[in-house]
């Protein structure tokens, strides 16, 4: 199985392409989207659109999972970022992967197994977990390829429990 | 000058086409894009994104005036709002056409005259304006079709000044 983890933003969209066999993770590839700050807006939103489709296109996942939106911090930020997961969500249902979201608390609780961990945990273990010689960068990065993870493992325990 | 007035929504999308000489307006289309309920979130994405692409086919505006996001009331629908927001700006940015934002005060003032207009004063003096025998439906084609005149009407101050 192949998943593409995608941590949306409209400056930085961090990616994320692992294949997972039911017990081993294979790392294809990892990186970011970046737009330029003074692009205009829609450009940008252009710059997401494209560069999912050809992620896409050139790993052919068999699912996409995908941050779900808080509001916790900055509104006018949220407002932008909510743009930029359209076009995201957008690419992934025209090229046919359906995609699963997850909040930071479940990436936690599948990554760390600990809903109070920090930020740095959940990189080390996604490091760990996916056999990386070194932190992947940017944060981004590392964001979604614990996304990958988290639906991987949301998967495995459907697979058990199909099993039982 | 031909304009796309967009009302954005999920569930709704408002629009109406309008031309402006600069003294006349004479109204084109009006109508919304609507996804069922029933659909999952990102084939409604869809629909708006080839909705919104199909019109700009259909009347080749010059411009595309919608609405800017606020979030005064409840977060979650805005939310999704703005992913959609985000397949329609990219829709028009992909077919060439510019868009230009304004916020419901701006648009009470344009129309009306006066900021704190109701609703109801907003959508009478749009179909005075408009020359249509009956008020728009649904409201948010209404609503759009102001965006559009809003904009019509920012263009004719610009043009005023220019003359000066």
């Amino acid at each position: 199985m192949r998943i593409l983890g995608i941590d949306p933003g409209y400056a930085t969209v961090g990616y994320g392409v692992i294949e997972y066999d039911g017990r081993r993770f294979r790392v294809l590839d990892y990186g970011a989207i970046t737009t330029p700050a003074d692009a205009p807006f829609e450009k940008r939103l252009l710059m997401i659109y494209d560069g999912m489709g050809e992620l896409i296109d050139r790993y052919r996942p068999d699912h996409v999972s995908v941050e779900e939106l808080f509001f916790n911090t900055n509104l006018t930020t949220g407002i932008a970022v909510a743009h930029a997961r359209g076009v995201i969500l957008l690419a992934a249902c025209q090229k046919g992967v359906p995609y699963r979201e997850y909040t930071p608390l479940q990436v936690k609780m599948a990554v760390v197994g600990y809903g109070r961990a920090e930020k740095h945990q959940v990189m080390q273990m996604t490091q760990t977990m996916l056999g990386l010689s070194k932190m992947p960068r940017p944060d981004d990065a590392a964001d979604a390829l614990a996304l990958a993870v988290c639906l991987a493992h949301s998967t495995n325990s459907l697979l058990e429990e199909q099993d039982k």
